[in-house]
This record gives C-alpha cells, sequence and structure tokens, in this order.
C-alpha cells in the first residue's frame, strides 16, 4: 500500500450505508488560521494571510478573478484550492475500468477526479460578505455562476456544490471572506433525495413543490425575483431558504438582474441573522440541480439557497438516525426574523 | 398559535428533503453542565450532578435500575429524560387523523408522541463507560435491551436510537457518564437507506453484507461473538463498526453471554481510541432493525455498532451534498488501531 502522503484521493461508496465518501489525504495537511488560541492581533493575522491582497503568490493558481483586466486591482478571485479534495489531475474516473476494488462486495471505488477551488470574496481581511454591496454580493454569485458553467465542459463532473463556511464552528479554517465550489464526478445524495421528492411531488400534483412553498407564516421576506422563507420542516433553528419566485432548475441561469436581487436579499439575511442571533458561525449551500439532468426533470426542480446559523451541535442521534431535533418551530423563527429591525 | 412554552412535539417531514424533523421546544430549555468554561473543581460538578449517587430526587422518574432489587445500591438507572425531544403522553400519532396539515403541500407532520430516555451508566461522577469491567458494560447493554425490548411493546413505536454522547464537541451537555434512548414513531432515514441496500445486496448475492464484510486489511480486533473493522467508506476518520459475526437482525437479540463479549471488545475500541487519539469526544450509536420488520427481510439486515470520534468538524460541503470528505483511508485507521498497545 503507498504511503498516505502520495496516495491520490479516491471516492468510496459503503454497500451499506449508500453514502459516498471522499478520501483525501492531502486534507490532512490543511492549516488553519483558528488553531491557534493565542493573542495575535488582526494585523499579524492579516498579514499571514494568504488570501489577502499582495499575497497572491501564497496561493494555489488563479482561475479568474474580477474584473478580468490585469490592470485593475481585484475584487474577486476564483482559485484553486491548496489542499484540494479531488484532484483536477487524475483521468476521467469513468474513462478507466470503473469495477469494485480488490475490496470487492464491501462497496464501490470511483477514482477522485474532480475540482476543488475557493473564491475569495473580497482582498481586505476585514470585510465580511455582509458588508458588501448588493451589486458586489451579485459579483460574487456571477463568479460561482461563470465557473459552473466552466466545470459543466467536463462530461465527468455531475454536479457542483458551492457552499460557504463562516466561523471556526462551522468548519471554517481560514477567516478571510471566502466560499469554496468543489466539482464532483457523482451526484451526490441528497441531490438525488431532492430530485426524487420533487418527481413524486410533480408526478402526484402536477407542480413543482418549490414554486408552491410559500406560506404566509414561514414567509421572511422578498425582492422582485426571490422570496426568504424559515422552511416548514427545518432541520436547524432558525434555518432560512431563499428561492428563486420563478420556476429555475440550475443555479447558473442566474442573470445579472437578478444576480444584484439576489445579493440585496441575501446580504438582509445574513445581517439580520448576525444582528438577531449575535454573528453566529454559519453556512450556506447551493441545492441546484444536476448537470446532466434530462429535459423531462427540469420542471420537477428548482434550485435554492439554504443559511444555517449554528447554534446547537448535533449528537448521536442525529449521526444515527440522520433525524434531526430543532428546538425552534420554523413560524416561531420566520417570525423573528421577519420582524427584526436592523438598525 | 399557542406559544413555544407550552406547545407539544411535532415531527414533521418536508417534502422537499424528505427528512423527519423533530421539533421540540422542551428541547431549548436544557441545561449544560459543560457551559460554564469558568474554573469549578471536580468536587462542585459532582455536587450539582443530578445524575449522580444521592441525587436521585433531581432527575425525571426512574424507569428501572439495575440491580433491580431496591435493597441493594443501583450501579445503572434508566430514567425519563427531563427534556424529551418527544411526548410519552401524547396520544398514539396513527390513531388521530395523520392527514397533512394546514400547511399542506409543504409536507407531513405527525404528533410528537415518542419516549426519550436517559442510562445512567454509573453512579459515580469520575467514572467513564471505558473504565468499566466488561462484566458491568454488559450489564449496560443488557439495560439498553431490556428498554428496548418494553418500548417494542407499544405498536406506534417504529424505532428505537441508542447512542452515547461523549464529550461537549459530540454534543454532549451532561458530563456525568450516561446514554441516551430515543423510541421514533416512524423509521428514520438512515435506516429506510441501510434497508434498502441490504435489500438489494441481497437479492444481487444472496448474501447479506454484513455476514460478507470481513476483509484482513479493514479489520482491527475480534471477540468470540464479534468484530471490530474500519468500514470500507468511513464517513469519519478513524471510525469503528462493532459487528456480530453471526448474523442478527436485531441489537435486542443480544444474549447475556454475548453482552459480556461485546463489552469487552466495546471496551477494548474505546481504550485504544482515546490512547490513539488522546482521549477525543466521541458518539457511539447502535445501528438496528425497525420493530415491526417483516420476517421475510431479516435475513436481510444486521445490527451494528458505530463509534465515531469527533476529529474534525463538518462543513457546507457536507451539510450540503449529504458527501463526506475523510483525510484517512480506513485501511490506514485500522492498521493503527490494530497495532496500538494500550499500557
Ligand atoms: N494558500 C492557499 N491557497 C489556496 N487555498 C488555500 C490556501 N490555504 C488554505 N486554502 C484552502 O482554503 C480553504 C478554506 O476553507 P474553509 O475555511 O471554508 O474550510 P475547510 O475547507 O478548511 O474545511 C471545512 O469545510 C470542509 C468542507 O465542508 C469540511 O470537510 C471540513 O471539516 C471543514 O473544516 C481550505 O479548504 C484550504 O484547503
Ligand atoms: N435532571 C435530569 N433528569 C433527567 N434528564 C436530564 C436531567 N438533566 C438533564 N437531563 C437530560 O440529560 C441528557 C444528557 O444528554 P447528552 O449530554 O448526551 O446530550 P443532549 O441530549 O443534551 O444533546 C446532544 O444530543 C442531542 C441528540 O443527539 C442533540 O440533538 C444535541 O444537539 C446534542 O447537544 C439531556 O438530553 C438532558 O435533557
Amino acid at each position: 500500500m503507498a504511503s498516505p502522503q502520495v496516495r491520490s484521493p479516491e471516492l468510496r461508496k459503503d454497500s451499506v450505508t449508500k453514502r459516498w465518501v471522499v478520501f483525501s489525504p492531502a486534507r490532512a495537511k490543511r492549516p488553519s488560521d483558528f488553531k491557534s488560541k493565542s493573542p495575535t492581533t488582526q494585523s499579524q493575522q492579516q498579514q499571514e494571510c494568504p488570501f489577502c491582497l499582495g499575497h497572491e503568490h501564497e496561493c494555489a493558481p488563479e482561475i479568474f478573478r474580477v474584473p478580468s483586466s490585469s490592470g485593475l486591482p481585484w475584487k474577486i478571485r476564483v482559485i484553486e484550492n491548496l489542499y484540494p479534495a479531488l484532484s483536477r489531475t487524475l483521468g476521467d474516473p469513468f474513462a478507466q475500468n470503473n469495477n469494485p476494488n480488490a475490496s470487492g462486495s464491501v462497496g464501490q471505488v470511483l477514482g477522485g477526479f474532480g475540482f476543488h477551488d475557493v473564491v475569495i470574496e473580497t482582498p481586505v481581511h476585514s470585510v465580511q460578505l455582509s458588508d458588501l454591496s448588493p451589486q458586489e454580493l451579485g459579483e460574487v454569485l456571477l463568479a460561482y455562476k461563470k465557473r459552473i458553467q466552466q466545470l459543466a465542459t467536463h462530461d465527468a463532473i455531475k454536479y457542483v456544490q458551492v457552499f460557504k463556511n463562516y466561523g471556526a464552528s462551522a468548519g471554517a479554517s481560514m477567516s478571510h471572506s471566502h466560499s469554496q465550489i468543489l466539482a464532483l464526478p457523482v451526484v451526490p445524495p441528497t441531490v438525488s433525495t431532492r430530485l426524487d421528492s420533487a418527481k413524486e411531488f410533480f408526478h402526484e400534483t402536477g407542480k413543482c413543490s418549490l414554486c408552491e412553498v410559500r406560506v404566509e407564516d414561514l414567509l421572511i421576506d422578498e425582492s422582485s425575483h426571490f422570496i426568504s422563507i424559515a422552511p416548514f420542516a427545518a432541520s436547524f433553528p432558525f434555518e432560512i431558504w431563499i428561492i428563486p419566485r420563478h420556476h429555475s432548475s440550475h443555479f447558473h441561469e442566474l442573470d445579472d438582474a437578478k444576480a444584484v436581487d439576489l445579493g440585496s436579499l441575501l446580504k438582509l439575511m445574513l445581517r439580520k441573522m448576525s444582528f438577531q442571533l449575535n454573528n453566529p458561525p454559519f453556512n450556506f449551500m447551493i441545492h441546484t440541480s444536476p448537470l446532466q439532468l434530462p429535459d423531462s426533470q427540469l420542471p420537477h426542480i428548482h434550485w435554492f439557497l439554504q443559511i444555517v446559523p449554528q447554534l446547537t451541535g448535533i449528537g448521536g442521534f442525529e449521526l444515527g438516525s440522520g433525524c434531526y431535533i430543532n428546538p425552534v418551530f420554523p413560524e416561531d423563527a420566520a417570525k423573528v426574523l421577519r420582524e427584526v429591525h436592523i438598525p
């Protein structure tokens, strides 16, 4: 067996749990600027931060920047992750002989081909995503879109997961404002489940479930093209979904006007959450559709952005059962978030 | 709408995610003896701990104790959870009219009937589960069994989740050694998935996937009736499964001799993990079968106990996709755990 240091990443699916897991020895080496709890000054942290303006050479290669003209200072950079979970240099796993490996009956194996990128949302260390203007936030969203469109040109890529970790207990290892894009050679389990239930709902009702989701007591806010709600069966207290008003299967259908509009509603939600819940760690995730979805399924599935503040941990019950315990009813969370006035 | 204080728990299933969530306002009031980071002495903590010998009156009602004769001091107590996620006094949710509620198309609702118990594993605050003898650990396992058998008499209970949280970052709010038992009126998602994949595997191969799971490089240790392995697609670094050698669908089939044998292997795994990984927070979960499983499905499914040390957090990728990133290949973890010699 090769030493863990030099092994390539691998995807495995257990025959018991049916869950894909990305094995990625490179990830073990990630540094963390949250780890040291010793008193370091803000300026020291900034000097060491590879995501800051002037430290571009400390980063993995750039994919593109915004604005793209090299004469102007950058506002957003999309770069390769220096400790990628998946490898962009491995061959297409479907071109190889994709049979269960030596472990045979215990599960399936796939080469760890994929892309793992970082979106640096601002050149300035002290600026957070919610500090950006709706216009600037829109540019971050359009950077996601542009990168997804590039990744979609690879036949082996089946799904692109865009996500953000903010704060150490939401998993962030870097404090400079950033998000991540992981392009996978498989459709992940939450997406398959979402597709199946969307299809079932469509066949029963003739409608898309997210087109029908608007319920007054769950509504938080709305903009021209989006609504924000507390989902009916929120897994986490104060979980928020931002949903396009009109049916759209893929996030990367977002146009420039909608990006700014979404930027304004996202900013409002982040600011309300931060104000009401005292700047909690949070994650957001874009739930879109698989890249190669057959046209016949487009009417079923509707993308949305999920925001999860990390207020309570999880324990053995959630790990074991996959059920969640939420102490806050979503209609109560929605009322609080609807009524909170940010100063 | 009733105020959150007086509302009964409720189960909801979102029509998008198909995930059951337990809404439980009572849980918001849980105390935590981990919360205060101020320097309190061990003895102060003990004096305040309701799970300690002599503090029985500070607990919710006892269900049973071990040994059962009232003349002897107790070694194990199974009690009601004072802040239960589900309510044992609500009516059977299936006897009521179980239709989607006012929110209609957005999902399903079920009354929050169920049982939520705590197993106090020792009367002594400073004793941890791995300090118990194999015999004593066997008694804890038999207490789970006895309680599951009692819960199985309720027709409305479909699945019983036994789990343990150890350490604050594994979710524990109480430091006194304990585990929990949650009896649910639904079969949770991980169990349905496990059943489906077991059935599929059985139909393809004529065998149970866990009867076939033994692979030399994933094996950690073995006892007369059990093996311990690093699972082929472990979601977490150093995750361990303890599996009965011979086919058994339900944990509560465990007899007295097997309980001691499992106690010895569980103790060994907990001690190896604690020694090798520096006493990490961890969870363990018993993955058993639904209570009312049709006889025809018994050959497919095989119970096991999963131990997960909490070494890395999760982030937006895992929350969004349901895929996990694991920096340690299970064959490497198995080798380390196989070879570690505890002093
Ligand atoms: N100089 C450099 N150039 C380019 N990239 C650099 C870099 N220095 C660091 N990076 C990368 O920047 C990323 C920062 O990401 P985050 O802070 O959002 O969380 P991270 O991915 O570490 O893990 C969290 O998110 C993942 C995914 O959800 C979880 O698996 C994990 O447990 C959780 O801690 C890291 O992935 C790191 O590899
Ligand atoms: N005097 C008393 N009498 C009887 N019972 C008492 C009591 N005082 C406290 N309790 C109960 O004792 C239990 C202790 O349980 P744990 O420490 O394992 O974690 P907890 O359930 O709090 O939450 C963790 O586990 C759950 C389930 O996995 C997660 O939802 C959650 O996020 C995580 O923190 C609590 O459930 C509490 O309600």
